[in-house]
């Protein structure tokens, strides 16, 4: 788990291009504060949930694209639940599911609670296939997450408008929390409290409209959805220890 | 294998949108002999290997895309050696690989030497990922299929120039072979030289350059490659029986 | 799809050895009508279920143990219903998920309705894991078939009692139906009831007890059920057509 | 990374049960001194490389064998080497692929430097299988391992002899070294050296013969090659740090 040539995680930043279906909806306050840790709290009980393709690299790793493109590309679903800590707001991922390796050690040395996915599958359409139409209102969007015998996380979006980056919902920040326990009381430990450190973020390709949401996450009954479909790219350099 | 709304193949004609990295060369005549079954003849040694990535849709179907999109992507890579059938010319795969059921049984049922994959990887650059540049002159794009303990096709691909689809070398039709033999003399059998039956095809961002290929198919040392990338569309009704 | 060295099928016969993790049950009779096609038909509402993990090997092809162990190793899941043909008793399988190609491809020669699944898990007991013990009265036994965002099937077992082979309900002969569709007027096409050709059977370490069984095929609610855990040893040779 | 119910890491102790494809050798000292960190020093070129099966619950926790199967099965591929620390013999391993996620988590944390394996295969005899004959002198075993592109691992055994556990090459206890470093100058970090803490060792079904070993690990020729076959069980309780 040392980020290096041979390793099974490069050394960042690390940039990221992805294709987002999204659902914006409000969980049950009371539920959703168990799935936050301190000193994270729960604000308002908004969340989203989302599944998503993403294309990453390291930087001056470029060249992996075509060399090793299976470390350059994989799936993610998860569910965020807005927070704040010290007044500041942002979001709370109790759950990030991926699909390879490198994704996944990456994502917890950075603070997200990674999870290994056993499938994650997301609509994509291609403009040159004559049985399908470009996205627009009325386009039906999907995605769902598989681990062990469970379907984690599924998701629907129908399309109503398109939309600008300025239309999605905003969360603020990236909360996580870096751990790696102790087997043994002569171990040493972590467990940290993080904010993740991202730049360069851009979006395009924004359509809104409806959605549903159902996940094995105790979020209560999901309310006042919305659901969305947009492409993002950001860098992340690390995260920031909180206290 | 029945085709139906419960079966593991939808009925068609189904729709296809593919982007696919692809080198295209010349092989051992020789060798290229012992992959090309009766009726088909290999003719000048020309040979072409693709990697790519596969949208599809049976006719009716579109909405499978959101509601099971698992069921509407595949990974495919597969050697195709140019033949022809009395006068006729054309391209025939003595294999390809692709990532799912529904593809391997669909193509089985059209005369293609489907195979499963364990693994496909294809380049992908997202237009918004910070640390990528827009595919053009000096891009390197790449690809591998793994099966078992073996890496059974690996691309690469450096572009030198924009093309167009008319810069694209000619195959001709697609031939194939249906196969189901008996297990026991009681049974009937089926062993049909076919055409694919395939129309609506269209093809955009072209791009052309150098290109090298290995293969665990015995084809030879690969001579006078071209490397090229695009992207496809097209309609396959099923195949027609040539004998 | 052609038997032979180079393909994904060797050729039969084939040998098998298997651990079982079955649950006996009594369907819904109408419910169970509509999942078995003619000539056979459902008899008394007899179901079984099951999942288990299987060595094979081909005839003559007992090497590929150590040359190909992939080749030789995989999951299947499958529901089986108490079926006749011309009073002659059996079972047919409506469907029957199974973790590799070439056993999904062999079997769909020999007439099974094979699928592919994305994960099949069964309970293991290793006789040397210090926090196991062996099996007998009170162990538990379970497994779990998923495929697409789906678990399809999911048993557990409750052991009760050693058995012996001759405590197994007995289901008869295994009827079954190859079929290779048209996908144009100008094909051939299979569509043959047959029995499965079995020789060789023999059982050991069979134990019974207490059994559930979830399903997302459409067979009522299963009642009077027991839990069975054993392991098989048999030849299949190919499958005959009845008619 | 929090062990605990809802983790991905169950609490230790952790048992195991294991079924190994083994071969013992002499590799080329200078190349795997590059291979050990400090404090570890390679003594004399031996080394082992193995294949497993692994059956592991948490103490307390074998009901899962039965309810999750998949979080209680997994397959394990690795090198070892012979090493000392302070004068005390010990087996160091520069990498260990493993086949699910919570074998991955649990190793890191551990001190093992586990790696997600695409796929991993091994021998396995059923003993009613009617075209295999039961493990002894003459019999092939082997198993390969496969992660992106390559095959990393693969290994052959000829069986000549029974053996005893007692025949099995001695290497001490093993060492590992727990990694969690950090992305940013305001994290904490872990870098430790430990010395895996394991017990109730015992071993059976003992095989000895010839082997041959290929990896993509810089280990150079193997010499002095011998196969062997065995069964194993254990503890591990954690581990505890050196310095």
């Amino acid at each position: 788990m040392v980020p290096g040539d041979t390793s099974a995680v490069e050394r960042g930043p690390w940039h990221y291009g992805a294709d987002y279906v999204t659902v914006y909806f409000e969980g049950d306050l009371a539920r959703l504060s168990y799935l936050v840790p301190k000193p994270f709290k729960v604000t308002d009980g908004r969340c989203m949930a989302y599944v998503c393709e993403i294309v990453s690299v390291s930087h001056g790793g470029a060249d992996m694209v075509a060399s090793e493109p299976d470390r350059t590309l994989y799936q993610e679903a998860a569910v965020g639940l807005r927070c704040e800590y010290k007044g500041k707001a942002g979001v709370y991922f109790p759950v990030m599911w991926v699909t390879t390796e490198w994704s996944l050690l990456r994502g917890l040395l950075n603070g997200y609670q990674k999870r290994l996915a056993d499938k994650i599958a997301i609509t994509k359409i291609h403009p040159l296939n004559p049985g399908l139409k470009p996205i627009g209102p009325g386009s039906q969007l999907g995605g769902f997450c598989v681990k062990g015998g469970q379907r984690t996380l599924s998701l629907r979006v129908t399309v109503k408008r398109a939309g600008a980056p300025s239309d999605l919902p905003v969360f603020g920040v990236t909360f996580g929390r870096r751990a790696f326990p102790r087997t043994d009381e002569s171990q040493g430990s972590i467990e940290e409290a993080v904010e993740i450190l991202k730049s360069n973020s851009r979006s395009s390709d924004v359509w809104l409209g409806d959605g549903t949401v159902e996940t094995t996450l105790p979020i209560g009954e999901p309310k006042a959805t919305i659901g969305a479909s947009y492409r993002t790219g950001f860098t992340i350099s690390g995260s920031r220890a909180l206290e």
